[in-house]
């Protein structure tokens, strides 16, 4: 157990009614909102027009920037902090799920700085964050956290990069966080979104760190939570009680609570992301073909305790049996959760990427911010990654 | 499930070594600081010294405000806050546990207007809080979650009354929460402190009202912290696994997350407050003595689901069995835990409390704020608390 900071600003408004005070939110910060968002779906359910309608109603001046993608790129960021520049905007308006959001946070940062906006994510410069524009959301997707946390994700397609950075300036404001809004997400992009929630917590959860029970238990209730209500979201895709806590444990998985007292890093995020940097699929898939092999990977005698830990609090595993059948069984209830139940493929060839072309060329980039070796729940190197990533083939 | 919003500010510095941040923390806020404590014990563990030292190398002027008593009065918030103007304080500092921190939050108020300090708690004037000087805290005890939530109570000895009052200008602006500086705190206390941290969970737990699930799970692992590392604590004061437990789990019963979307009245605190008003005896304490009586009074059809959920996920008692007899047995693992357990007197003559003269008027002071009947876990009139006060006799 390290010693750690811990805060979060962020004003959340939760529930069916509470989008009635965007308006009053949003004007606090000024005139001139730039609203971002991605493919239209926010219009197919009619929330881009209750949006416009808060924010003419609010009496401010309206731009927009469409289209930001999946996997958001920097060409997007350049794009708003254009906007941001030549609009003189006060305020970002976020509407959409973590690529959205993500994006929107560094225009923030972006529209405050001269330089270009990859520059935040050069490792050669990396540039401080010293000012943002405020930003507010409207989340429509239960994923990323990004709707409660200061990081956001950013792709280069020019040089295949997907890369993350944190600053506590990117917190959003506000987050208007409102369940029905996730009631027309396919069960699909549920299943890849439950998928993204569950990694964050493993990516935590798992250390042989000294770690404190407290934050286990937070770590253990989401996860439980998770298990519980994505199938109930998947096949009921308007039952309020399992979007709501599946929306509530996204943010709560990934907003410095469960993480702060543990040092290590990210394993399957860093490996993920090079997988969607070349290949473009959704996060929360890749994630989802990693986890369970990265998991096998690290069982070790040092590891056993805590795999046999999950799999007791978790998925309920008798806790009398030997540690490693326990362990064992632990990975099996998480591929069973994640392939079966979810129901997303199993194998890097079922999301199309069929040969190993590129694995050298990942393996390498997801180590490369660590020197060499990712100081994860097991130590890995370029060679480590190259084999979990054939382990999904 | 009812809507909410949630925010907490809070910035907590956590550890073994944060302390050395004090002095930047505080010259943020300017230069004149009003250091807060109580009956002594810190300078005793030598945090006094460490604390002054910390003031005068960030190179601010001092003056302090010692002897807030437990249970504190509004006498000291009002020699609070007229040390405060006459001394122009630009920031507070309270050392000590939640009885200081409340105190120091009215003061920081009280220095701010120019009506009587008890005008905030008088049910006819409540006028509203609307500036209040910078709070920073340096916790030394794991009970109230004072050190991160917004709010306070106050003790009135002339009226015989207690009450407390919530307002977001209240939350210190950071907090300082070193594990060590509770090892000097005695079993007694430890008791105490945990009981209370408990009874706060109970609280909002309790409802027979639809609640989110994940928020469940939070409130089980905090109950299941208390369970398991108090006891440690009172054997090995120094464990430092136990203090941390138990002193993120006093802010995080609290701070806002567990409670958001439960709309009742809680039911302990009122008729606790109602004891130590009148008998001045400790908090927790009188929690401890309440809380497994009133469960049992409020025991029914509708409230056996929840209780029974309590005894599974808490005491890990059979799912098995019948759910009453699952209810009956968690009362009894909750009298086990707080008198057995925790070692606290389990009856109100033990704590000194031998008849039952005031019972009616303080039965009448509990219910009063919600017009004579306690809408909570079960509905409470007057003569309900009278009959929960015979019960611990």
């Amino acid at each position: 157990m390290q010693d750690f900071t811990f805060q979060n600003p962020v004003k959340i408004h939760f529930g069916h009614d509470k989008l009635a005070k965007l308006g009053d939110e949003l004007k606090q910060f000024g005139q001139r909102v730039l609203l971002t968002y991605g493919g239209g779906s926010i219009k197919k359910i009619g929330l881009y027009d209750r949006v416009i309608k808060a924010v003419r109603e609010a009496g401010m001046e309206l731009f927009e920037l469409p289209g930001i993608e999946p996997n958001p790129r920097i060409s997007s960021v350049r794009e708003g902090a254009r906007l941001c520049k030549e609009h003189h905007i006060d305020v970002l308006l976020a509407v959409g799920g973590g690529s959205t959001i993500d994006c929107t946070k560094w225009i923030a940062a972006a529209a405050c700085v001269e330089h270009d906006a990859w520059d935040f994510f050069d490792y050669e410069k990396r540039p401080p964050v010293e000012r943002a524009l405020p930003i507010v959301s409207v989340l429509t997707l239960a994923a990323t956290g990004s709707e409660m946390d200061s990081g956001g994700v950013i792709s280069n397609p020019d040089t295949n990069d997907k890369r993350g950075r944190l600053s506590p300036l990117l917190f959003p404001k506000v987050s208007f966080l409102d369940p029905t809004l996730t009631y027309t997400v396919s069960p699909y992009q549920t299943a890849c979104g439950s998928a993204d929630i569950f990694s964050h917590l493993m990516e935590v959860y798992f250390t042989t760190d000294h770690s404190m029970y407290l934050i286990d238990t937070f770590i253990e209730g989401m996860m439980r939570t998770v298990v519980r209500y994505a199938p109930i979201a998947m096949r009921e895709p308007e039952n309020y009680e399992a979007r709501a806590n599946l929306m509530w444990a996204s943010s709560w998985a990934i907003n410095g609570l469960v993480g702060c007292d543990k040092p290590q890093a990210w394993s399957c995020h860093p490996m993920e992301h090079e997988l969607s940097a070349v290949y473009d699929i959704t996060h929360g898939h890749g994630l989802a073909i990693l986890s369970p092999r990265w998991l096998e990977y690290c069982m070790s005698n040092e590891t056993l305790p805590k795999i046999a830990q999950f799999g007791i609090n978790v998925f309920g595993i008798e806790a009398t049996m030997p540690q490693k059948e326990i362990a064992l069984r632990a990975i099996d209830a998480l591929a069973h959760f994640l392939f079966d139940t979810l129901g997303l493929q199993r194998t890097l060839p079922e999301v199309g990427i069929v040969d190993e072309t590129h694995f050298d060329s990942m393996a390498f980039k997801a180590v490369l911010p660590y020197g060499g070796n990712l100081p994860g729940f097991r130590p890995l190197t370029k060679e480590d990654v190259i084999e979990i990533y054939r382990m999904c083939m």
